[in-house]
This record gives structure tokens, C-alpha cells and sequence, in this order.
């Protein structure tokens, strides 16, 4: 196939693969003309999923057209209404179809995760799309203004979910008694109007898989089973390079309070911190003296904000006399410390990096916070040639832009950068206060002990519009691998097993149709052609394009009057071509055991799927 | 459990329960007083629920609270800030949470109903939540005033889908070339700012379940595929006693004709027609007079549209020179006769109700119309006393609003109605243009013929709220029925199976986290106390909650330094009260096996959901 009849499907997914494999490449270091020739690939590919955004389909381009104003009726509108109507054709900005293959792959990862996620104990629950305003209001910080409103069409102000964790604990508030203490599981879709980023996975709609416990339990035995949960889920996937960034708020408040940040500043020498990911030290030490911080204290930060290690940094801060004298430090780092034994129990700590630059954006966390990297989104080991040695010196080598730059505007255009692999895969942490807030007996801004009516939580949410670019890489690849024998790395949207055809001028067309019925009352999944009269190329070319293994033939010869027999032909890879094989004669009343017992042993997409799982992403 | 401890999940659940009781009762026939009995402890129910989603949680009643207006910072606005926030704690007007159990029902029915859809050869794609506000536009006659608008925030103007079908035409008309002919399912959430009675299903947040066919094909081949699916799904879900109402758009609009509708006043009398199902004739007469139609007109109609019948009346009315004279109607109706040839075929004929009477609302049907109805949501076979005979005469006992009354507006109340049981299962039919709207080849207003760049399709939309309110009536009724013995009705949301206990003081918080990892690692099921030294009783009482069937016992006789064993005990009904029964001593290195022997033949929820759909609703 060429990339001229790519259909604007397949130009999606094939961009999406690009995109992962330049990824791969800066990650493992490859040579820049190496590197800048894939770019290359990936910009044009861009232009053509633009091109063909824009334009729809190839013979209705029309930008924004005129809708008729249905109330009004004056002579002019008339006329409009009238005319045929002119369409954008597209999907809203930042958001996707999804065609039957991307489906497939993502029911299979829904699937695999959801299985991690029951065996943990989790049940699952669903909330409306959108929530009444005031329940998001105030829980998001600077991120608020990419909230989806609804229009005030008379009646609740209302706005889609922007995640899952802020309706998960209105309905915790809602039902203290029955839900006060529960795991429970939610994959959905929320909505932010960030500039999107297709490309990089970064979408208006997309999906998160959140799993949350609530309840008052002893100190990190939830949080530790959270993060087993976490390691399971990306291993599942067939993620195997990932690092968990680990962090406590407490200890992170205990460390500005310690360096001498004032109290009213915490929240945006924090979100100034949280930047280190993707801009250099140098960078967010000015943005801190800019927001009026003098320099010894941004000094002592830098200092403590470039630690990370494990078990041992815990140890060696625990001995920090400066930092253990704050006692929300000090209780932080004695958590920590519990922590890490439950994960040695759990094997989870070869997985975490506790990395005290780790912040978090949202205001609702509590205690222990976290983010899951892979190996394509984490930045390069070694720091930029000219950076400050000594200093937090990670540099991201593709210079994503800082959170700051981002827009909630819209533009016409995708997000130009070339810039791909930046972002965690998963986050979450402990909010304490969070369903407070909503039962009314909320910790005020500066008390922070849970009251009473208090349900404490921790959770995670993980997105699976990275992971599903990673598979579709990986199917790709295994299709290349595959070379010309497609049929073992088939992944089948359409899941018929027999197509019913007829041969000679008749068509049999209601014989079709009984024996189509018989399949299907025995569960069998089969089809037949909509001609009354079809042609044998066409039926045989339906079963080709579907790759669909069994074609139950009808001819003259052997269903009449005398007989009923069919003539059953496997039709798999080659199978189609051999024009020698005639097939089996099957009387009818054996078809169903016959068919049953043909389709038994075959390897179904389910198990190609679990195979593209299990594909390494070792380049 | 008595009913002043239902939290609002559960008393949300036994109205629903209750609403089909009464349905059931109406359509039985049952005595008055019966009636009146359960509709006033309905009525005791609703008022319940109306309560509490007012109140919220119990102790934070607060309606509309006043919110922190985060930008301004007057004075007035930052005391406002730091004082804790009231909620409203609800979700929005005519929406509703789904707890783990009626997720769990949910789930199984979408299972069942995507086994049938794949059994046909279909396949599912996703589209946004939203689409462009012009897609919407102008496909859905009166209705479009329900439709959700997003708020203009800057950039593209979106509406929230009003049903999958115009999407399903916009991706249609997307990528013409790959998804011209396409067999495609899509299960998802719809909006509609309908007037909210939540008791009889009618949601603003509701799923649609659709099954459409595009493509060029020979006449009702796909059509007559679609009412056999329509068909079959409905029986999966054990939905015995249904019919489906059949018509044509060509036959209507040739009747017209014939009776002197004029031209302009086709789509408004049909529209009329279409209230039959709610309203006794001579109010829909009255209707049609008020807009124009002559009495003689309205007579003539009156007595076709009182027919309904099967292949015979196709055959009787193309005996009817009069209707017959009108090209359409002549088409519509040997239309008609292929399609019962086909459906006698696929053994759906028995279901079938040819009637000239349903006519379906939306604009963009132009070939065979249907809709699906329970035996509970359709009128009772008698006419009601004092109506004239002769006349189209069926009746709704519960005098149900006709749809010009519903109110797009918002009223703090439900619907109010006590009446329930009415509104047709499933729906659908065959629209040729639709797509071609998008595409710009469009037919307009007047001309029919599909052009060249038309995709002609069929399709049918299944309520699932309906049947899950069905289904949550079956499931009480089931489980009154075995009364004590719970267990063997007993749906879980939590699949759990196993309880990891310690008893003993020492709780071996660790010990017991080892041996869940070491079932997880297995793909069992296992959950343990977040408590580090956890009562023996409070470990019994989670187990009992939870009906979780083995506990695996940790105590520091059977594991320490010289041994590693466990003991397992099972927990199901009487079991866990069995204070005789220790239990199995079972070796560490032995239990994975052990649990998995055990649990291999459970029945799972899964086949107790089977069972609930095979209960008949037979009272």
C-alpha cells in the first residue's frame, strides 16, 4: 500500500508510529542525521494528517460553513436553509475517531488493566460526564482555565470532568457510609482545553485509568499497594522501561520551609520546582528570584532538589539536622522510610527513584506523590554540555517548552514542535482533604490535620493515549518484522469466521441467508454478501479484505432438491489463492460442529494482541 | 435491612424496582386497589430520593453555595475564600451515578449485546462526546432545542451528541473510501436536555446501543439483517415479550398523498400520526384539524393509519387501488413484501407488526421505520371505554403527556407522573441522505433520489436503561425468591477471593502483604486488612461484607521459623458462622495451586447475571 491511499486513519496511526520511533531514537542516542531524517519523516506526515483535517473529504472542502438559523425566518435565511449545506468536516479540535483496528487494541489494553485492577480488589463505578461547576471549581489551581464549560441553556451551570479523582470524591461525600472505604476502579474520558498535541498523545478528550482507595487506614499500607498496582499495570501493558518518581509533600513543604521560602509562597516555589522535568536549574532558579525569593534560599533548594536515589537517601536525610528540625520533614521522611519496606515486600522499589524534585501541580495532594516515566519520556541521563555542573542539572535535549508557555487559546494549528516523548505515563498521590472539601468539614487553607468527617484517599491514574501509541509502534513493527506472511500478526477489527457465498447465476440468496442463521443461532460469527445476485471475484475479494478464515460455499451441484451439502474452504494466507483445494463437503446439519470444531484451536486477535504486548522496545 | 439504612444508591435502585412492579401490574391488569397500593408506596419512594439528592451527604445540606471567585480579590471575596465552601452535593439534573453492583449488571448486558453485534460481523469505532455544533444541526426536527451546547470559551463552537447515528454519518462521510460499506456498532452515552423521569428511565445522560449498516447494496438485504439483530438482542437479554412496530416512509408519505395531505404539511401531519401510541385518535384529529387539514383528509387517514397486521395487510393493500395509484406508496409497499420474505427466512416475522400508525419523529428516515416494544411499555390491547369505535382506538391506561407537553426547560422536580411504562425499547430504520448531507452531494429538501455520492444506511439504536431497569427488577425478584440462601443469587461487584487474615497479636502486616504478592503474581484475587495489627472479628466482618469465598489464615503457630503453611477456610453462606470448621492447613509453596483447584468451578457473578436474564417476567 502507498502512502498516497493512506486513508486519514491509517495516516493518524502511521504518524503516531513516527512519532514513537523518533522517540526511540533520541532516546537511545542515535546519530543526529539519523534522528533529523525520521524528524523529517514525521513533519510530512504531519502535513498530511493537517492537509486532510482541513479539507475532509476529498470533494466537500469547505471551511466553516453556513448553518441554516433555524428560529429565524427572514427571506435571506430561507434561501440559506434551502441551499445544501456547507460542512466543516472534522471532529472538534484536540479530540479523534477512533476506526475498528485502534479499538481493538484499545479494548484489549482497557481489558488488561482491568484485570490487574480486580485482582487487586478493585470495583468500578461511573459518573456522569459533567459535574455542576462549583464541584471543580478551586481543586485544579492554575490548570483551572482548561476546564470544558458547559452553556448556560437555562437552569445547572455545568462543566465536563476534567479528571476522575475530583468526582470520585463528591461521590464518596455523597455516600460516606456505603463508599467511605472503597477501592474502587474508573476508565473514562476527561476533558482539558490545552493545546493539543496529537502526535504526543496530548488530546482534548482523553482516556484515564484511575485506581483510588478510600478510606482511614494505617499509614501507607493503601499507598504501597497503589504503587504494586502501578508496577503491575505499565508490566502488564508490555512497559518494562519505567521509573517511578516518588516524593512526600510534607517532605517537600519541610524543605522550603527549611531554605527560608515563606509560608505564602510554598504553592508557586513548588509549581516552580515541578518544572525541573523539562526546563535546567538555571531556568527555575530565576523563575524563583522572579517571584521574589531571594537567592540563598533558591540556593538551598537547588541543592536538596537535584537528590534522588532510594532507600539510602531516605537514611542520609534523616540524618540532615537542618532538614529534620522541620517536623513536617521529619514526619515525611519517617513515612517514607515505612514506605520503602512495605515496597521491598510489594518488589516494588527497584522501580522508584525518590526524587525530591518531584512536585506535582495539583493543589489537592497531600502526602506521598509520585509519576510514572518510561524510557522514551524520561530525559537523558547526562546534562547539556554548558549547563552549571553541580547544580539539579537535568536538561531535557529536546527543548520542550515549559508548562508556562502553554495555551488555553485556540489555534488553528496543531502544536508545531517537533519536540516528542515528554510526559509521565502515570501519576497520582495521597489527597486527605479532597472529600472534606465536599462534606463540609474540609480543612481550611492552612489546617491541615484530617477533621472528622474527613475520608482520606490515594490513588493513581494512569493514561493510555502514550500506551496506545507505544502498541501501535509495536504492531507496526511486528507487521515489518512479519514481512509478507501478514496473517500471524493479523490484528482483526472484524472478528467473522465464515463468509457465505454462492457460485453459479442463481445467487441462493435466501439459502445464504438460512444457513447464515443456523451459524448464528450457534454463536458462529458469519457473514453474506447484500447481492441477491453476487459474483464469485466480488464474495472472494470480501473475504480477502476481512481476512475472514472460513468461506462456506452454496453451489447448484451440491444444495438442491437432492442434498443439502455446503463446501467449506479455508481461506487463511495463502489459502485463497490455491485454486487446486476445493474445500471440504459438508452436509448441513454437520456445519456447525464442523465449523466449531475448525475455529477452536485458532489464534484469535486476542492472542496477537497479547503477543504485541510482549514485543520489547529494545531498539 | 430496613429502609431508613438505604443509602441513596440502594433507594435509587428499589424505585426503579418498584416502577417496574407497577408497570407490570398496569399491564397485567391487576385490581385497583392493588395498583393504588404500590403506586402510593412508588410515590413514598420517589419522594425518598428526591430528599436526599437535595440534602447530599447528611450533614452538609446546602444548596447553591456561594464559591470563591478566584480572580477578583476584594475583601469581601477573601474572607469568602477561606471560609469552607458549601456544595451542592449532587450530580447535575438528570444524571446519575452507577455504583459497583449496577456496573457490574451494566457490564454483562454490553457483553451480551457486542456477542450478537460481532456475530454479524460488526465492528465499533468511537467519536467525541462532542461534535461541531453544525454537524447537529438540523437533523433532528423539534427536537434540536435539547440539544447541549458547549460554552463559547474561544475556538470552535461543540454540542454534546444528541444520539450516534450523526456522528456515525460524519465519520461515514469522513473517509468515504474506507467506511462506505462498513457493518459498525458503537456502545456510548448520548445527551439530551429532555425533562428528566428518572424513575421510567428517561436520563439526559443515557447509553445508546447502535448497529448500523452503510453502503450500496441490493434492497433490504442489510434491513432485514438489522430487524434479525434487533430481534436477537433482545431475546440475550432476556427480553421475551416484545414486537416490533414496522412501517415505511414511503408507504406513509404516499397515504398522505392519497388523502390529501398537501405537500408542506406532510412532515407536521406525520408528526401528528406519530402520537398514536399515546393518544386516543380523536385527540390526534383534533390535532391535525388545528393544523390545517381538512376533516375529510383527516378521515381517510384515520382509517388507514387504524391498520396493522402482517405480510397479509401488504397484500391488501396492494390490492388498494387507491393507495396504490401513488408511486411511492406502490414502491414502499413491495418494498415491504421482499422484506417479509427475507424476515420469514431469518425467523423474525412472528415479531412483526406491520402498522401503519408509527411514523418516528426524526427527519432523516426515508425508508423502513421500527420500534421495538416491551409488552410492558405497550398499551393494553383493549380500547378504553367511551371511545369511538372504528377509530384508530388504542389508548394509554396511564394517561401518559403526549410529547408537545414535555418541557425542554429546567424544573427543580422530576417528572411527577406516576405514570410509568411507556416509551419503545429500541428504535431505528433506514436513512439514505444523511450521510450525503455531509458530504455536499446532500439531496435537498424536495429531492429523493440518492446521488452519486450518497451512502445510503440502516441502522437501529437499543435503550439499554430500560432493559438494566428490567434487569435490576429481575435481580430482587430473584433474590426474594431464595430468600435466605443469598448466596447462590448473590451478584458481586468485588470478584475478591480471597481474604488474607492474621490472628494473633502481632497482626504480620508483612507476612500477609508476601502472600498477596504471591497470589497476585498468580492473577488471583486477594485482598488483605490495611490495618498493621488487625482484629480477628473486623477481618471476619470485611470477608462477610464482602461474600469474598475463602479466607487464607495467617497464624504464628502455622507460620514461623520452622514452617511456612497457611490456612484456608471457606467463607461462602453458613460457612464463616461455623466455628467447628478450622479450615485446611495448607504449605506456602502449595496454596497458588490449592486456590486455584478451588476456585476453578465457582459459579462466577457472570453466571448468576446469566441466570438473572433468563428469569421470565411472567407475573
Amino acid at each position: 500500500m502507498t502512502t498516497a491511499a493512506l486513508g486519514p486513519m491509517e495516516l493518524q496511526l502511521q504518524l503516531e508510529s513516527q512519532a514513537e520511533k523518533v522517540r526511540s531514537l533520541k532516546t537511545s542516542g542515535a546519530p543526529k542525521e539519523q534522528v533529523d531524517e525520521q524528524v523529517a519523516l514525521l513533519l510530512d506526515l504531519k502535513k498530511s494528517v493537517a492537509s486532510l483535517s482541513l479539507s475532509g473529504a476529498p470533494s466537500t472542502a469547505a471551511k466553516s460553513g453556513s448553518k441554516p438559523s433555524g428560529s429565524s425566518s427572514s427571506k435571506k435565511d430561507k434561501a440559506a436553509a434551502s441551499a445544501p449545506v456547507k460542512y466543516t468536516l472534522k471532529t472538534p479540535k484536540g479530540t479523534r475517531d477512533w476506526d475498528p483496528l485502534s479499538m481493538s487494541l484499545r479494548s484489549h489494553i482497557f481489558k488488561v488493566i482491568e484485570a490487574v485492577f480486580k485482582t487487586h480488589g478493585g470495583v468500578t463505578i461511573d459518573t456522569p460526564v459533567f459535574e455542576l461547576k462549583e464541584i471543580l471549581s478551586g481543586k485544579y489551581g492554575e490548570d483551572s482555565k482548561l476546564i470544558y464549560d458547559l452553556q448556560d441553556q437555562g437552569g445547572e451551570l455545568c462543566s465536563l470532568r476534567y479528571d476522575l479523582t475530583v468526582p470520585f470524591a463528591r461521590f464518596v461525600a455523597m455516600n460516606p457510609s456505603e463508599y467511605g472505604s472503597i477501592k474502587r476502579y474508573h476508565i473514562a474520558k476527561v476533558y482539558r482545553r490545552d493545546q493539543p498535541a496529537m502526535a504526543k498523545g496530548r488530546f482534548r478528550e482523553f482516556y484515564q485509568c484511575d485506581f483510588d482507595i478510600s478510606g482511614v487506614h494505617d499509614p501507607l499500607l493503601p499507598d504501597s499497594e497503589i504503587l504494586h498496582i502501578l508496577t503491575k499495570t505499565l508490566l502488564a501493558l508490555g512497559i518494562r522501561q519505567f521509573t517511578i518518581k516518588l516524593n512526600h509533600r510534607a517532605i517537600l513543604d519541610g524543605l522550603f520551609a527549611v531554605c527560608g521560602v515563606p509560608e505564602d509562597k510554598i504553592r508557586t516555589i513548588s509549581s516552580a520546582v515541578d518544572k525541573l522535568d523539562k526546563s535546567p536549574w538555571a531556568e527555575v532558579k530565576k523563575e524563583m528570584l522572579e517571584k521574589g525569593l531571594d537567592e540563598g534560599s533558591a540556593d538551598q533548594i537547588g541543592e536538596y532538589v537535584g537528590k534522588k536515589g532510594s532507600r539510602e537517601l531516605v537514611e542520609e536525610l534523616l540524618k540532615d539536622e537542618k532538614l529534620t528540625s522541620n517536623a513536617s520533614a521529619k514526619k515525611g521522611l519517617e513515612e517514607m522510610k515505612v514506605l520503602f519496606e512495605y515496597l521491598d515486600v510489594l518488589e516494588v522499589t527497584p522501580r522508584i527513584s525518590f526524587d525530591l524534585s518531584l512536585a506535582r501541580g495539583l493543589d489537592y495532594y497531600t502526602g506521598i506523590i509520585y509519576e510514572a516515566v518510561t524510557e522514551g519520556s524520561a530525559p537523558p541521563p547526562k546534562p547539556a554540555a554548558g549547563e552549571e555542573p553541580g547544580s539539579a542539572g537535568e536538561v531535557a535535549s529536546d527543548s520542550k517548552k515549559s508548562k508556562k508557555s502553554k495555551k488555553a487559546g485556540d489555534q488553528d494549528d496543531d502544536d508545531a514542535s517537533a519536540s516528542v516523548g515528554v510526559g509521565s505515563i502515570a501519576a497520582g498521590g495521597r489527597y486527605d482533604n479532597l472529600v472534606g472539601m465536599f462534606s463540609g468539614s474540609g480543612a481550611t487553607a492552612s489546617g491541615k490535620a484530617p477533621s472528622a468527617g474527613q475520608v482520606p484517599c490515594v490513588g493513581v491514574s494512569i493514561g493510555v493515549e502514550r500506551v496506545f501509541s507505544i502498541m501501535m509502534a509495536r504492531l507496526a513493527k511486528l507487521r515489518e518484522q512479519e514481512g509478507a506472511d501478514a496473517s500471524s500478526s493479523e490484528v482483526r477489527s472484524k472478528e467473522t469466521e465464515c463468509f457465505i457465498m454462492s457460485l453459479g447465476k442463481e445467487g441462493m440468496v435466501k439459502e445464504r441467508m438460512h444457513v447464515a442463521q443456523l451459524l448464528w443461532s450457534a454463536g458462529i460469527k458469519a457473514e453474506y454478501s447484500y447481492k441477491v445476485k453476487p459474483k464469485a471475484p466480488a464474495q472472494f475479494a470480501s473475504i480477502a479484505r476481512d481476512a475472514v478464515p472460513y468461506a462456506v460455499i452454496l453451489a447448484p451441484d451440491e444444495w438442491n432438491q437432492e442434498q443439502r451439502t455446503v463446501r467449506v474452504k479455508e481461506q487463511r494466507g495463502k489459502g485463497s489463492e490455491e485454486g487446486d483445494s476445493k474445500g471440504e463437503v459438508v452436509p448441513l446439519d454437520q456445519l456447525v460442529g464442523y465449523i466449531k470444531e475448525k475455529t477452536k484451536d485458532r489464534s484469535s486477535s486476542e492472542d496477537i494482541l497479547r503477543k504485541v504486548m510482549g514485543v520489547a522496545d529494545d531498539e
